[in-house]
């Protein structure tokens, strides 16, 4: 099938996948099914054979998945068999949080580089960077070759330092900022916002 | 329609809409209509249309949605029209982040209390907190009646400690370790981890 063709929705699980996958990795465990990566996730087994099926035959009926295969052609499908370098926007407490998270090594992510507007924070260290100014922030990703950046500003900052990475050659932004970004097509847009999160969780409480 | 009836996935867009309302709100306007909504959030008109057609009639063909009913109805459906106390457990980068986080007020939440098992870090302050052993989390939760809570600890102690807020009466757990957790039916959970964002957006970059 071809990649344009398959539901976002789908590709959107494949990451879930794969993290469950490295976990079971990490345990020293060979193979799975999709059973026991239902049974983990929450998902069904069926809804899991239907999606890895959409990208190609990666076991065989009776014998599970192999894991270390399984995962290496999933990072592969999402392009995280290699590591992409990230830009920061904001130095506050959530940016500096992602800075110094060590949660992207081995996933495919590395941070590069942080900017703030803030004189009192520029030049200060940050983790492993020292924070740069957003006023020279456009000429130093577009050196950079950086695609990939997170933004994590004001909500009143976050459209002027998102069109700024979109005139710098980003193709892809990770939105901290509480509000939805307008944006030209060709580039992606994911968001965390975690009131979100919680808002579609209280809907269900007493 | 009943609660129980209406999809997750539409549940999880009213909180967007919710933002946007409340963002059209502090710009003082009155009125927005499906399409203008729609634009700000790259969602079609008809689909905002039949998301809130699902909860109730909130306009009227040809005059729009008054902004303040529309946002004061979704806050009362999302049950945000009150403050829910939140206890975030894990006070690394991500927790103090969290904990410290200007964005709750006016969206239904507020953090009460946070934990830490670190003996370096219990007693110290973050925010307006200070720092409680988890060793004693699950009378103080109890005692306090609070049913949300955050974990932001690594990925080998989250699923002992959700267990431990389960214990404690929690009800619905934003989960910031990179793992999916294993929890009784009753309890809600949503997950935040940035790089299952990202890596669904690398599947798409060249």
């Amino acid at each position: 099938m071809k990649a344009s063709m398959i539901p976002d929705i789908v590709v959107g699980r494949l990451p879930v996948y794969l993290r469950a996958l490295q976990q079971m990795a990490q345990e020293n465990r060979q193979v799975t099914s999709s059973q026991e990566l239902g049974e983990r996730l929450g998902i069904s087994a069926a809804q899991i054979r239907k999606d890895l099926s959409q990208f190609g035959e990666f076991g065989k009926q009776g014998t599970g998945y192999q894991i270390q295969y399984l995962l290496e052609q999933i990072r592969e499908i999402l392009k995280v068999d290699r590591v992409w370098e990230i830009a920061v926007v904001g130095a506050g407490d959530i940016g500096s949080a992602v800075a110094r998270y060590g949660g992207f090594a081995n996933r495919g992510f590395t941070v590069r580089m942080i900017f703030d507007n803030n004189a009192a924070i520029i030049g200060k260290r940050v983790g492993n960077f020292v924070v740069q100014d957003t006023a020279g922030m456009i000429p130093v990703i577009q050196n950079s070759g950086i695609k990939i950046a997170m933004i994590a500003v004001p909500a009143n900052e976050a459209q002027e330092v998102a069109d700024q990475l979109v005139q710098a050659g980003i193709k892809a932004i990770l939105n901290y900022a509480p509000l939805s970004l307008n944006l030209p097509a060709h580039v992606h847009v994911q968001y965390i916002d975690p009131v979100i999160h919680l808002q579609r969780m209280t809907y269900y409480l007493e």
